[in-house]
């Protein structure tokens, strides 16, 4: 943090701070009352949002040397974590973090599922390893078991087109984080939860999402969705990564390099996330 | 209750009790454990389901004047409750009530709609009052708003058809109580619900639910199923009914009216339950 108005309390010039997927809301509605800016309809998004208090503009994001934000949008990055490996954790780790403990799977020895391994997923394992979780990725590249289990500490893996592995793992987690945008059939995930066992999903597909319902109720089971968190869920994300050590695996890349991972990106060729050095690069490259 | 087995330590003869939706369950796994036995896999239905521990007969059901069940699946009826009125309860009551106690609904002020107003959305509404909500009935019949209101308590009614009806109570209800088992589009339903909001089936249609995944996701909305309830739900049920004086609303008839009952029922020519006067006219029918 470089400067503070005059009327911020909360931080001072020097502090190590982060801007998350919003920097604005109308604090006046019941989801902002609630902590939950992020549900807020007049939610000012960071990047090509609608700059209602400065008479609509957009905003322009990140890739900037310098962001002018209200404190109230502003956390604080714990001392330990890594800039470069913490900035993801703003919007994937808090995207995961903020449905684990609304619907309570914070809680050592319960069995996680984790469907998709990528920005989202990588996080989910580990924030789920953090609170003591079983956890199982569940994907449809057998050549990610090694890396789930041997690199994220993933216990199980099982491949989701592979009928006999789903068939092993039927009615044995208790939760599910489904992190795939892809418009897949849901009804195989669905029965690998328990009675009582809650889907929740963070990837957003475009078709309509086709749910059994002799399932849902005779189960008791639970279909929930969540779109990144609120400002404290992101800053207590925040304390727990830097607790339990959880930061997201990057690749740093110089700004001019920009326009290449968008290729490699739109190929699904990066472990896990582009982090670009704006501090070291951004003028280099102009 | 006319009399009990030397190992029975909860009841005695002379109690009044009741029994519900099923009369056994494994005892061992991790839903009978949290008190879920109506989600065990061997689970034993009142009604046509199988006594694993009587050479795997099938059950009888309740249309007699002697039936004899285990203790863990008897309830004691509290004073004051009308035995004909509290009967439903033990199937409709539990049905509505233990999803709304899971999910938090049972909160003074919180704007409850209820689907259907029928055997399940009738006891909704009177628990949802009896727990200080607001509470909306959602019908396709305008017909039976004069009802769901001046005799059931309702605080509003919107008719599901009617569009300006519909958009005018978007966003507005912090949980639903969907009870109808058509096949109907639930994205609409869903639509009337706050962010955070909840929506739980309780009916159980035939096709698969298609909830489209923005509205889920944008506004982390849960879509839940329920069916029944345990038996420690199924006893706080009654309490709680006792308490607030809620009850089922029927029609007594007696053991010989039970064809023209069927008749009825399948024109859903009911307010809101037939319950067989069993006690009184049973004999006389034979």
């Amino acid at each position: 943090m470089t400067g503070v108005g005059g009327g911020v309390t909360r931080f001072k010039a020097g502090d190590t701070v982060g801007v998350g997927y919003f920097v604005g809301s109308c604090r006046s509605c019941d989801s902002c009352g609630k902590g939950n800016e992020n549900y807020c309809a007049g939610v000012v998004l960071t990047s090509n949002g609608v700059d209602h208090a400065h008479g609509g503009v957009p905003t322009k994001g990140g890739f900037s040397d310098v962001i002018v934000v209200n404190e109230h949008y502003v956390v604080r990055v714990p001392d330990g974590l890594a800039l470069d490996r913490t900035a993801p954790l703003l919007c994937a780790g808090v995207t995961v973090y903020s449905p684990m403990m609304r619907h309570g799977l914070n809680e050592a020895g319960k069995h996680l599922g984790v469907v998709g391994l990528g920005g989202l997923g990588h996080v989910a394992v580990k924030f789920g390893k953090a609170f003591g979780m079983k956890v199982t990725v569940i994907s449809t590249s057998p050549g990610k078991k090694q890396e789930a289990i041997d690199r994220l500490g993933a216990d199980g893996f099982v491949v989701s087109k592979d009928a006999e592995e789903m068939k092993a793992a039927a009615s044995s987690m208790d939760a599910i984080i489904n992190t795939v945008s892809a418009n897949v059939p849901l009804a195989p995930f669905m029965g690998l939860l328990k009675p009582n066992g809650k889907m929740i999903m963070v990837g957003l597909p475009t078709k309509a999402l086709e749910i059994p319902p002799f399932d849902l109720i005779m189960g008791n089971k639970t279909l929930a969705g969540s779109c990144i968190g609120g400002m404290r869920d992101t800053q207590e994300m925040l304390d727990v990564a830097a607790k339990h050590g959880v930061t997201a695996d990057i690749e740093l890349v110089p700004a001019d390099y920009v326009n290449t991972a968008m290729e490699r990106l739109a190929k699904a060729d990066v472990r896990y996330r582009f982090v670009i050095d704006i501090g070291n690069t951004l003028k280099n490259s102009e």
